[in-house]
């Protein structure tokens, strides 16, 4: 099952570490605070607390979307790169509203 | 059905148009790039169509993950809030990780 994790951390160290977290459960990184990928409820819930314990007392928002496969194939995604940058979009091949 | 959109757009005026846009569609900023709240299909359209010409030609990643019931009720969620900080949560009342 995909799974969306948006955050909002204003300290630099923490969300560094939270994004580290995300890849380390084998997600994608599709914006600068967002990631996706495929996690099974356990690997949700294990994420969750790692992440809820990096944040400890800091502020920060944290949040995960479990999507099922209806609610996957309905995204919608606008992608643009500006002329002239290389790097590629953060989902390839993936439909443009 | 509650639709979530998250974006990148390095563009300051484009961003802020954006966030408006979100706005007029009746959804709420739950993350400083993240906004939530109910879309019928008709509106979904519509809004990554006003979306997709606010950005025009520059750089952005914006997608709208339309949620079922399901998938919206399997939603974690981490707040912390540092003390002192009088504003609300983004998500009052909604369920902590």
């Amino acid at each position: 099952m995909q799974c969306l994790v948006v955050y909002d951390i204003p300290d630099d160290a923490k969300r560094a570490k939270i994004a580290d977290a995300c890849l380390d459960y084998g997600l994608d990184r599709i914006q600068y605070s967002a990631f996706l990928g495929p996690l099974v409820p356990t690997h949700q819930d294990e994420l969750m607390l790692k992440l809820k314990k990096i944040l400890g007392r800091c502020s920060g928002n944290i949040q995960m979307y479990p999507l099922c496969q209806t609610d996957w194939e309905a995204r919608r995604l606008i992608i643009v790169r500006a002329e002239g940058q290389g790097e590629p979009a953060p989902q390839e091949g993936a439909s443009h509203a």
